[in-house]
């Protein structure tokens, strides 16, 4: 990333940026980061979970004093109360807040003044194997298909360099299109 | 699965999910659901998305009338303001929620009451890629780690045996486990 010497740009502290680059530099280690949320089952298909501390930076991050919330649920057809989006909704969420973060943080790193950013996302699920029914499909997203729309001042090749190397760059769409391994576990079972 | 005849099981209507397992053995082009998120970026690193309509069961959903809406930010040391989780403790809630969901609804399909669930999830993941310092490291979590606790009707052996059914079946799990073909596309872009 290069800065054009402007603190602040789409509202994202260059000066910070270039500083904890600089650190990490410095200190690799800093760059480790581990996030965590605590789930709990409401009824039905009604989750909650609470996301507070993590680790990342050499230490426990202390600036969140309340846990941030996620409520999950899914709707009718699929048995629940719309209390929440369904996991697969969030994951959608996921993908493009991810992007987004990404874009903004590589353009203004670059001077590149953004105006505005939306996306459309969307992925396609058969439920088959999710409700027992088949072991033949897959039981997550076939595919997912994001189109985004931005204004900003920068050409349209300018935009798809930047959109080049945050798809090279982003955690969610690398973790959607690589395997992750993942260790599950019961800790505790009573009658 | 199977039902012991009961209506309703941790808060599941066991008979509307026979019925519309039924429906989709006789109609299997009903399992296929399509999921959307719109998402605007706000200032800095804060986005939100809107979930309201999906395509499922043969036509599109209407069941709810406002959309769900889901908040996404970075903490301070990652040059957020913490309005939101950020998009990886996403997934985390992602994963838990989707294992939460497909525990009960198999365990409700046994008759099966579930008492209490609750996981605890954690992700580890080197940010030398997303700021852009190392092509080496991948970019998103390098692994995720689920525990769970669970108080049900069941005997530990039954439990691990329904886990195991749903570690099979669920979507997000597939989703994180494998890759899934993402599409990324500018669909408008102004100065």
């Amino acid at each position: 990333m290069s800065t054009t010497g402007l603190t602040t740009v789409n509202g994202v502290n260059v000066d910070q940026m270039m500083t904890t680059i600089e650190h990490i530099q410095q200190q690799p280690d800093l760059a480790n980061f581990t996030f965590r949320a605590r789930t709990e089952w409401q009824n039905g298909a009604h989750t909650r979970s609470r996301i507070k501390g993590f680790y990342g930076a050499g230490r426990e991050d202390e600036s969140r004093t309340e846990p941030l919330e996620l409520v999950g649920d899914e709707p009718a057809i699929l048995l629940g109360k719309n209390h929440g989006p369904n996991s697969v909704e969030v994951v959608l969420h996921a993908l493009a807040s991810c992007l987004a973060v990404g874009l903004i943080y590589n353009a203004s790193a670059r001077g590149i003044e953004v105006h505005s950013l939306d996306m459309d996302v969307e992925g396609d699920v058969d439920l088959h194997r999710f409700l027992g029914l088949s072991e033949e499909t897959r039981a997550g997203f076939e595919g997912i298909t994001l189109r985004y729309r931005v204004a900003a001042d920068a050409t349209k090749d300018e935009i798809e360099q930047l959109c080049a190397h945050v798809q090279n760059t982003s955690p969610v769409l690398d973790i959607l299109t690589n395997p992750v391994p993942v260790t599950i576990s019961m800790e505790a079972s009573t009658q």
